[in-house]
């Protein structure tokens, strides 16, 4: 007869992928019954609706059939409250300060020059290489969904001599700076947004600067702006291979690239380059998306492929790289974006994106403070 | 009763838009008949079809209407041969080495670090602030049907990071190089060729280098390259203000500055930083070409616009800068440019388009060399 207790005990194996401690430990595991061949337990997740859950439902079947025989497991999703999300954190901040918790992945040093990342948990690079695919576009979504999902989000625009990330949310006011630093602008679902054009008099001002001033502002853009706790800190590069990606991956600690594509065999061929990059630099490439793949026909509904087919998913695996999903080409995105209201975009696409790129997050990327942050959906929603 | 002579003498307020001396001294004009108030004559051009006969026949209607009052006037337009071409060539460089030419227009100082012109009369960078409006798509565009025209042309493909020129066309082998520095590509009609792509061993290799690099490599491409005797050498510059048309502007001597933009608010915002620097700078800019303004479904026939229409023509005139045309987005386009086709694309839009740009650059760029160039169309027809 399987006790309750060997059930617990083989529950030990099943890691939160997100935090990289085991769900015993992290207190998820609840209710657990067992009668003969069946157990059934809920997990109380530390973000609702987490796309992880999958993940760790997966393992926890896994483990009790096959190690225990068990021959039929129910398992129910719950959340923490928010006292208990609390009582977590101070677990893992115990467990920190005792060194118990992975900390930053093997192999991934900081390097000389590395920024701190303070209370930034993961930090996402979007590049292409190549210009005008939607670069600016993929960070807003990524940005957006995940900001939805109840997170804490921080968007830096680090293209500063054509910075988009303000305009498309609808930003202008200057942002204000204490002792402590630059306060970023806030969008109105609450996404943390720091682009040059804020700084700048006129949005149409050029920013004519050599390449060493440049690196200077995409670091103080990082290290002097009050991010505060972030679950994800979304950079928008700029495109080509030359100085500001290479400051923003060497001096920034960046946990994964989100390359992104068109379907032109000419724009991939420069989205190699950015492809190569990452893995000269050893970032950890978190996928490749295509945009722009098709336009629906307003008049008679049908698909008109803009560029002649070029398989962006054969070419991600011929690189090793994972295809994370396309997005179709809709006249609503810059109508959008040029009204400054980007964050009221939302499509299936879209979504299926956002998911695949976390739980390629999760995977690719050990999580670095590991401590949980208490989400703000609820703050936001009560406001 | 009016003289030949006299008609003659009036003719010589008539100035070739692109050589800077009076049409009588050139030796354009032929065949001067005087019956009463009625005079024709015949004009030969130094390019046939020179798009610049336009100019030149309203201006001697005006003068000989206006000026002596001829009732009529009848001018045909003939081209020069080879021997008077000759002819006309020497004639200019005496009188330049006599100083009696005029050079570059007052004001365009040649700048401290400022690259010698050689053989190249007319440098045109095409530029936009934004990525992916298709700024090598109408650098193709120019130079393509410049040369169709005849005229003797050069592409210097500055975007060293994301540099797509070589594809564009079809080219892949690696240039030579003798005692006199690197022999330039050349495309199936004759145009001149220099990009980064040529010189690496893979088309897929990124370029990690900072700015004082690059600066440097874009020099080079200019200097170090065999490029002849030219009528225009069209420079692609790469999206953003920063070091790579910082470079062009100071070191190359640019003539004007062709500005691409896509009628999106949001692209036009970024496109404004473009047209501000290059007035900084004081580059002369020819005017702005909005790309992709629509796409025709090929299905249904029906205009669909891309992109919300954001009047990049108002916009061009409030900038106080022209609107040289608009473009169509067509899917041909990218599919010659996979194949390295693109010379093989004309449409009407893109011939008014080179038409109106060369027009500009006549009345907006003095000619620095003034010495016709032995027009190599026959040449490159007989081979």
């Amino acid at each position: 007869v399987i006790t309750r207790e060997q059930i617990i005990s083989h529950l030990k194996k099943v890691i939160d992928p997100e935090i990289g401690l085991d769900i015993v430990e992290l207190g998820m595991v609840r209710d657990v019954r067992v009668d003969e061949n069946t157990v059934s337990l809920s997990i109380a997740l530390t973000v609702k609706g987490c796309p992880l859950s999958a993940t760790i439902e997966g393992d926890i079947h896994r483990i009790l059939k096959t190690e225990l025989g068990i021959e039929s497991v129910s398992v129910s999703m719950t959340s923490m409250t928010r006292e208990e999300l609390n009582g977590v954190t101070e677990k893992l901040q115990r467990l920190r300060a005792e060194q118990k918790v992975p900390g930053r992945a093997a192999g991934m040093s900081s390097g000389i020059d590395k920024l701190d990342r303070k209370g930034i948990r993961t930090v996402i690079a979007v590049m292409s290489g190549k210009g005008g695919v939607g670069k600016s576009f993929v960070a807003s979504l990524l940005a957006t969904h995940l900001r939805q999902e109840g997170h804490e989000v921080g968007l830096l625009d680090a293209d500063i001599t054509g910075p988009s990330i303000a305009k498309m949310f609808g930003l202008r006011a200057k942002p204000s700076a204490d002792e402590n630093g630059v306060i970023p602008a806030q969008t109105d679902l609450g996404i943390k947004v720091i682009s040059m054009n804020l700084l700048l008099d006129s949005p149409e001002t050029p920013v004519i600067w050599r390449g060493p001033i440049i690196n200077g502002v995409i670091r103080q853009l990082f290290n002097d702006v009050q991010w505060g706790e972030l679950h994800y800190l979304i950079v928008d590069l700029p495109p080509g291979t030359g100085d500001a990606p290479l400051t923003v991956f060497q001096s920034l600690p960046v946990d994964g690239v989100v390359i992104v594509s068109t379907p032109q065999d000419l724009a991939f061929m420069i989205v190699a380059k950015a492809i190569n990059m990452a893995k000269q630099l050893k970032v950890p490439i978190l996928g490749i998306v295509e945009n722009m793949s098709y336009v629906k026909c307003p008049h008679c509904g049908k698909t008109i492929h803009l560029y002649h087919d070029s398989g962006t998913q054969e070419k991600a695996l011929s690189h090793g790289v994972d295809f994370l999903g396309c997005i179709p080409f809709d006249p609503t995105i810059s109508d959008l974006a040029d009204h400054g209201r980007i964050e009221g975009y939302t499509s299936s696409e879209a979504k299926e994106l956002v998911r695949a790129m976390r739980t390629k997050v999760a995977s690719v990327v050990q999580m670095t403070s590991a401590t949980p942050i208490v989400w703000s959906r609820e703050k936001s929603q009560t406001k």
